[in-house]
C-alpha cells in the first residue's frame, strides 16, 4: 500500500535514478538501446509491476516500482549516448535537465503573470534575445513570439498568422471560400501539410516546389509555382535546414518573391535556426530578417529537453488579434499586472515552463558556449565526410550541405565505384532493402543508433551529429560498424 | 567560464536545488507567493546575472547561476504550498515529478517504436485503461487516442475529427463551405472558441447554450440551439466540471440528443473526467461511455506536472484517417515494429513523454490510492462549504454543485444576508471592484492564493482543492484570511 513514507522513499530512489541517467551516461562500446521485442517488454515487466493496468489496480511496493523504473531506464534508447544519431535532437545538456527538474518541481503554468511571475518575464527575455539573433524588431512592448509545443504547432500558429492578415474577418465569420496556397519546398517538413489538413485548407493547398540536389529550394521554381497557381497565395515556408540533408533554402531571393507578390514569408528554422548561434553557420540564413515568422526548436540542436520551441513574429501585435479570447475567468483586466500575461496572445491555455531550462543553461554557457557547441558539430560531421571520402568507394556521400548531416550509402565491392544515375533497377532494389536491413542489425547489437530514409528513391543513411560528447572516435566507430554490418547483411541477401 | 567541472557542479546543485524544493514546500503560514512587481524582479536578478541578455552574453559562474535559480524558486508561486487555491490544477504529486524527471534525463520523443519503445507500450496501457473507466472500446489494435500537450488541444483535435467525419474530402480538398456549428455551454471553456477560429470555422460557429444556475447546460436550450440554428451541426461540447463552477452537463439527455440528431458529442472532461476516478462521484459523468471523445488532463486533479493530457476516442482508426501523413523518413514502413508507432495518429511530430510520470504514480498509488485524491479534495470543499454556511452571513455562496469548487463572495456587514437579485446596483459594483482589492491584499501578504472571476456580474471567489497536502486549517485559515482583508479592504473603499 501506498503511504507518506513510502512515497517519499520512493520520490528518492527515482530521483536518484534520474541523477544516475544523467552523471553516468552510456558512452564508448555501451549500447545506445538493448534491443526488445513489445513481447521481450511485456515480459520483462511482468516480473516487477506489469506494463499493463488491471481493473482494479493495486498498489505496488516501493521494491517494486523502483525495480520497474531501473526497467525503463535499461530498455530506453540512449539518446545521450555519443553514437545515438538516429533524429534531428539528441540526449539532453544537463543544465538543460536541471532546469526541467527545477521547473517541474515549481509545477505552474506560464500563461499568466499572476501564477508565473518569473517566467513571464524570461519567456519575454529569451523571445528577445532570440528575436535579436535572428534580426527580428525587438522594441515592442509586447514580445516578439511565444514559446510552443513543439515545431509542428508553431507552424501551425503561422499559417494561422498569415490567413488572419489575409482574412481579417476570420476570427469571427471563419475562412473565405477562396483557396489558398501554401508553399514548400520538396524537402520541406510535413507539417505544413498537417497544417493545412488542420486549418480546412486540405493538402490540396500545399504546394511543393522543386530543390535542388541537395534538397534546397530553386527560387526559379517557386516564382514559377506562384504564377501557376490559380490559388491566392498565402505562405511561402522556407526550410532553414531540411530533415534529411539539412538543406537551407535561399532566403533572399525567397523574400524579394514574398514581397513582390505579397506573401507572409514563414521559416521554419526548427533545426538549423540554431545555425544563428555561430558566426561561422549563420550565412546560411542570410535574409532572415526579412521573414514574417520563424519557428526554431532549441530541443533539436541546443541539448535542451523535449519540447523548446520559439515561434518567433515580426508584428507581435498580430497575436492577440488571431488568439486572444480574453476569458474573464482568467486573463481578469482588474488584477495586479494582468497585462504581462501570455496566454491570450497564443492557442494554448495551461503552458509547461519551457523557457527555465534555456534561461538557464544559457546564462551558464553563454553565446560563447552556444557557438561552440554548434561549431563541433560542424567539425565532427567534417569528420565523418572525410571519413567517408578516404573509404575507398566503401562509403558515398548522397547530399552534401556541408552542415550537421551526413547523407551517405554503404557501397558493396561490386558497385565501387557507387554512381545512383547508372544503377541498374535491381541492384538499385537490392541496395534499397540493405538499408533497413543494416539498421536493424546495428539496433539489434546496440552499436549506433543512426536514420535511413528514401533520397531518390534510395534508402540512404543519415548520420546527425547534435551532441557535443560526441568525439572523432564514435563517428569511426559507427562508421565502421555500420560498414561491418553491412557486409554481413548484404552477404546474407546474395545467399 | 563554462567547462566541463563546472557543469556539473551547477548541476549537482540545481538538482539538489529542485529535490529542495519538494522535500520541504512551504506550508502553514509560509507565504504562498512572496509578492513582486516586474520591476522588483529585474531588480533582484540584477544582483546576479540579470533577467536579459547582452548583446553578447556573458558565461556566468556557478555560484552566481546557482543564486539566480535559488531567486527563481524564491519569487515563484509555490503550487504546492497547500493554500494554493487558485487554478483547476496544484503543486504536483511527487512521484510525478520523479517520473517527468526521469523522462526528462532519458530525453527521447514518444512518436516511434525506435526512440521509445517502453514509452509506447505505457502509453498504449494508459489509454486503455482510462478509456476502460470511461467505458470507452478497448478491443482495438489501436490505443483508443493520444496524450496531447493541453486540454485546449486535445479539444481541437477532436473537433477536426468530427469534421472529418462529416466531410471525409477535409485531408485533401478542404473543408466545405457549409457553414458549421459547435454547441458548447455558456460556461464551457475558451477552447471552443479558440478552436473554431483556428480551423477556420470562425468563433460564429460556436453556439453557446445555457445553463442552470450552477452551470450545467440544459438539454431543452441544446434542443433547440439545434433546431434554429441555420448551420450543419458539425458537434456538441459537452463539460464535465466547469472552470469556475465544476458544473457537470448532464451527458444522458446530450448524448441522447446527439444520437437523434447524428452529431459527434465531445465531453471536456479536462478537469472533471477525473471524478471517473471516484465510486462516489463518478455517477457525474453518467453517459460519457456514449461519447465520441473525451479530454481528460490528468495534471489537474491528479497531481500530475504540466502536462499530461489525454484525448479518448471512440473509434481510434480515425485518427490516422485524420492525421496521417505518412512521412517516409520518419515512419518508415520497412523498420523493426514500425506498426507501433503512435506519431503518425495525431498532429504533433516529436513529442515529450508525457506518460511515464502517470505510469510510475499509478504503479505506486493504485487505483485506491487515485480514488482517495478525489474524495479528500470533495471532503475538504464540503468543509468550506460548512464553514461557510456557519459564517453567519459573512461568505454566502453563490453556486454549488457539490463538487471541489467552492464558489461565493465575502458580504460586508451592511448587506446581510447576502441577495444577489436584490443588490442595488451601486452595491454590486462595489462589491464587484471589492474582490480584485481582496485578492491583491492575500496575494501581497502571500496569505493564500484563490481566484476570483465574475459569475453572473458579480466577481466571485473561487476555492478550488486538489491538493491532498490541504487539511481542513489550511482551509479555515484561509477563509479567515480572506474575511480579515476584506473588511479591511472594504473600509478603506469606503473611507
Amino acid at each position: 500500500m501506498s503511504d507518506q513514507l513510502n512515497d517519499e522513499q520512493l520520490f528518492c530512489a527515482l530521483a536518484d535514478l534520474a541523477r544516475e541517467v544523467l552523471a553516468n551516461p552510456r558512452h564508448n562500446d555501451d549500447p545506445v538501446v538493448n534491443w526488445a521485442s513489445p513481447e521481450d517488454l511485456v515480459a520483462s515487466f511482468s516480473t516487477t509491476v506489469g506494463l499493463d493496468f488491471a481493473d482494479h489496480a493495486p498498489a505496488h511496493s516501493v521494491d517494486q516500482v523502483l525495480a520497474a523504473a531501473q526497467q525503463v531506464v535499461e530498455w530506453s534508447v540512449h539518446t545521450s549516448h555519443p553514437r545515438f544519431f538516429n533524429q534531428n535532437f539528441a540526449g539532453p545538456d544537463p543544465l538543460a535537465v536541471a532546469g526541467d527538474w527545477l521547473g517541474a518541481a515549481l509545477n505552474t503554468t506560464n500563461a499568466t503573470f499572476e501564477a508565473a511571475p518569473v517566467f513571464t518575464l524570461m519567456e519575454a527575455a529569451l523571445l528577445n534575445k532570440l528575436a535579436g539573433l535572428a534580426g527580428f524588431p525587438t522594441k515592442s512592448d509586447i514580445p516578439p513570439g511565444l514559446f510552443c509545443p513543439g515545431g509542428s504547432l508553431a507552424t501551425l500558429y503561422a499559417l494561422q498568422l498569415a490567413r488572419h492578415r489575409q482574412q481579417p474577418d476570420l476570427t469571427t465569420a471563419g475562412a473565405s471560400t477562396e483557396p489558398l496556397a501554401i508553399f514548400v519546398s520538396e524537402s520541406g517538413h510535413y507539417a505544413a501539410e498537417k497544417s493545412a489538413v488542420l486549418l480546412g485548407l486540405g493538402t490540396n493547398a500545399v504546394i511543393k516546389v522543386a530543390t535542388d540536389t541537395e534538397g534546397a529550394m530553386l527560387p526559379e521554381a517557386l516564382a514559377a509555382a506562384i504564377e501557376n497557381t490559380p490559388r491566392s497565395p498565402l505562405a511561402v515556408i522556407a526550410t532553414a535546414g531540411t530533415t534529411v540533408t539539412a538543406a537551407f533554402d535561399p532566403l533572399e531571393p525567397l523574400a524579394d518573391l514574398c514581397h513582390e507578390h505579397n506573401i507572409w514569408l514563414h521559416v521554419d528554422g526548427c533545426y538549423g535556426g540554431s545555425a544563428l548561434f555561430s558566426p561561422q553557420q549563420r550565412h546560411r540564413l542570410a535574409g532572415v530578417e526579412r521573414a514574417d515568422s520563424m519557428v526554431w526548436n532549441l530541443h533539436k540542436m541546443m541539448g535542451m529537453t523535449q519540447q523548446c520551441t520559439v515561434l518567433l513574429v515580426r508584428r507581435p501585435e498580430q497575436l492577440s488579434a488571431c488568439f486572444s479570447t480574453n476569458a474573464d475567468y482568467l486573463f481578469q483586466p482588474d488584477k495586479l499586472f494582468g497585462d504581462y500575461d501570455s496566454g491570450d496572445r497564443t492557442f494554448q491555455c495551461a503552458r509547461r515552463v519551457d523557457a527555465l531550462k534555456l534561461w538557464l543553461a544559457w546564462k551558464a554557457h553563454g553565446d560563447h558556449g552556444f557557438t561552440a557547441r554548434i561549431d563541433h558539430a560542424v567539425a565532427m560531421a567534417d569528420h565523418a565526410r572525410s571519413i567517408i571520402k578516404e573509404s575507398q568507394g566503401a562509403l558515398a556521400a548522397v547530399a552534401d550541405t556541408g552542415f550537421t548531416n551526413v547523407v551517405f550509402v554503404w557501397v558493396p565491392p561490386e558497385l565501387r565505384p557507387f554512381d545512383l544515375g547508372s544503377l541498374k533497377p535491381e541492384n538499385q532494389k537490392q541496395l534499397h532493402q540493405l538499408a533497413p536491413a543494416i539498421k536493424a542489425r546495428m539496433q539489434q547489437a546496440g552499436d549506433a543508433l543512426l536514420g535511413y530514409q528514401p533520397v531518390n528513391g534510395l534508402n540512404t543513411f543519415r548520420l546527425l551529429i547534435m551532441n557535443p560528447a560526441v568525439t572523432p572516435t564514435d563517428v569511426e566507430a559507427t562508421l565502421g560498424r555500420l560498414a561491418y554490418h553491412a557486409q554481413q547483411a548484404w552477404e546474407q541477401a546474395k545467399a
